[in-house]
């Protein structure tokens, strides 16, 4: 029963790290697509993205399968619980990217970034990356100690997301509303991207860390 | 045992019910704290904002505990989960409605809305604090026939966001980068909100009406 178990779980965290991949390429095609405003990227992005759904609900429906049979307790039950919320962060992370993808398509062939903000959204767009690739590698080894780097990421694409805001509230901001709705959300979306990384990223450092170890009997 | 789940699974519901009607209070108070630019309500809802991540935190020991206790599967075991993801919703319903609030705030003692979306907005907001009711209501007997009722007043929400647009984004609008920042982001949490409700509620309507019964044996 518990090699069988083992196997289960190995088969739920290799399907996590899968779509945390997937995530990660959709938010790399969808950031270059909205910087460069090529479409076949954003295209590529929105097509990956409509299928992390599916993906995510069969993962689902395999956690709550393995409930159901092994009926888990302490470690093994937070592990398939925290599994089901690392699903649905990286879900709404791949519809996040999607929905930058969108932003490009819509103002193709125009640009949705102005000159004045584009090493910005260079750099956000890169740190998102990155801080995917960290999630995928620490859904393989729960033990990597990211927690710290991720953190600091994570307030960069914060930093970022506000000084865009200072651009464009500031004096010398002469865009118009059109480019100044799209670098509103597009800024938001990576900021969320980054906050469910976090999110995901302390739930997997309890697990490991085991501070959740005790609180259930 | 069984009499033991019952009244257990009558806790969750309950606090749910609970979770709900904070959220649909804390949406109240931001919309009319955006609407009015009242900075008193715009600090009550931020306040009760800020409590909701321990509620959700606090349901969510409570479900694992009864997980790990009560070995459920099929029917209860979905029920569970499910609670897990509505909690989850309801958590994030409260923080978009308190990111509204913290519009009115930064823009006190100016308005964040300009005259012209004003209407839009009232509507909105009242739209979200009707669907906020619903779920409140749905989570009490989720056998109400509410399904189509809330899918009609997302819809009317999804409507007014991309109404914002079209102003926005229209050759009459005069306003300035700050309204059109605020009103972008303000309606995009509206949306949201009403997004998280149908989430919601069909994953009510799929435990009500026993479609996902046969999954799992």
């Amino acid at each position: 029963m518990r090699e069988v178990f083992q196997k289960e779980l190995h088969e739920v965290q290799q399907r996590l790290q899968e779509m945390a991949g997937d995530a990660t390429r959709i938010m790399d095609s969808a950031s270059k697509a909205f910087i460069r405003s090529d479409v076949t990227l954003a295209d590529q992005a929105l097509a990956s993205a409509d299928l992390m759904a599916s993906k995510a609900l069969a993962l689902d429906e395999l956690v709550i399968r393995i409930m159901a049979r092994q009926s888990p307790v302490a470690r093994d039950l937070r592990i398939l619980v925290s599994a089901l919320r690392i699903s649905a962060s990286l879900e709404r992370m791949a519809a996040l990217a999607g929905h930058i993808a969108q932003i490009a398509r819509f103002r193709f062939p125009g640009s949705a970034v102005p000159e004045s903000l584009r090493a910005t959204f260079v750099e956000m767009g890169a740190l998102d990356v990155e801080l995917g690739r960290k999630v995928e590698l620490l859904l393989k080894d729960p033990n990597v100690d990211f927690a710290k780097l991720i953190q600091a990421e994570d307030q960069r694409v914060d930093e970022l997301h506000r000084s865009v805001f200072d651009t464009v509230l500031s004096d010398d901001w002469k865009e118009n509303a059109v480019f100044t709705v799209d670098v509103t959300l597009a800024s938001r979306y990576h900021e969320r991207f980054a906050d469910h990384v976090v999110d995901i990223s302390s739930k997997l450092s309890y697990l490991s860390t085991g501070e959740w170890n005790d609180t259930i009997s």
